[in-house]
């Protein structure tokens, strides 16, 4: 069995990093299921999806790492475009990857104590995100 | 119900990056499936996938980033193994990673406009690769 | 059809990286099921799963590039909070990602034969740690 659900979740962009841990626990109660996996995408090519032990330092640490990869102040090609500034966006968004897979038993996500399910908006604006989520099992 | 196909592409390797999207929503309409998740993983440890705006500067943009983390220049001590010369090819597909999660809705996958579905080659010689194609659903 | 198992599996921490293809493999087997996707998915935040060339020397060489990403020795803001030392480990976990999605047909696993799946635990301590492995299909 399928079941298609979606989060909006606005944010402020510029490395926001929201836990959606809840929203996705919560489609998972609504459809039923009890054993499967939780298909996460995120729409759009600036935000990304990965675990964290959700707490405002780890936070801070994970978008100081992207900047030693994807500094915000470098040359970026792209920007040649569509005069975007945001070229470190795009590519902090492709290494994270905008996909994520969570198996659920009994009806419950598996992750750890001090795991979230983590959203980062990369873009340099605030935006009205839309992750897919799509709960199959039976 | 699964559908199993698979993509064979030929690359120019060296970050060569191949917008796979239309092959993979052709792999969809040919699974006759509507609601679900296509899951797609690279055969072989120097290779990734990811999602990308999928346009030459940010194609370009992304080496760049992945130049600083895993500099084609540095010492790897993958080259002493087997005389080899793609240390820092290993290196960056595994931190893109080999598989990809896109859930499908009413036959379509669903992503962002601007939101592309890559394979990025890193191997440093022309490579024909195999994207293995998994849709799952009803 | 769902077949949910565990992976139980000890490492040293510090960067400790387990082959676990044979034991996913085995789960594989134990499930009767022929085609579809085993979904891997590491319970807490300071370990990642990809695939890589099993060998000592691509093995380390990618611990030199995450310690270019996220340096041990670093600030961590993350160390404020708990008096923890494992800021460097949160934020490489996070970017390897905890989720991986392996396709299987006809009994086996879609994989390169230089291509192996890991478990990368990033603690600063040995670890009893607990892979997830989903397998859907039929």
């Amino acid at each position: 069995m399928v079941v298609s659900g979606r989060i909006i979740i606005e944010t402020r962009g510029n490395g926001d990093t929201k836990d959606i841990t809840e929203l996705v626990q919560e489609q998972l109660q609504g459809s039923g299921l009890s054993s499967g996996v939780a298909t996460l995408c995120v729409v759009g090519s600036t935000a990304g999806l990965t675990t964290l032990e959700f707490e405002p330092g780890a936070v801070a640490d994970l978008q100081t790492a992207l900047e030693r990869v994807a500094p915000r102040g470098a040359h970026y090609k792209h920007h040649f475009r569509w005069g975007d500034d945001n070229g470190h966006s795009h590519v902090r968004a492709a290494l994270l990857g905008p996909s994520l897979s969570v198996p659920f038993v009994d009806g419950k996500l598996i992750l750890g104590t001090w795991q979230q399910i983590i959203l980062v908006d990369f873009d340099t604006r605030s935006r009205r995100r839309e992750v897919v989520v799509q709960i199959m099992g039976e």
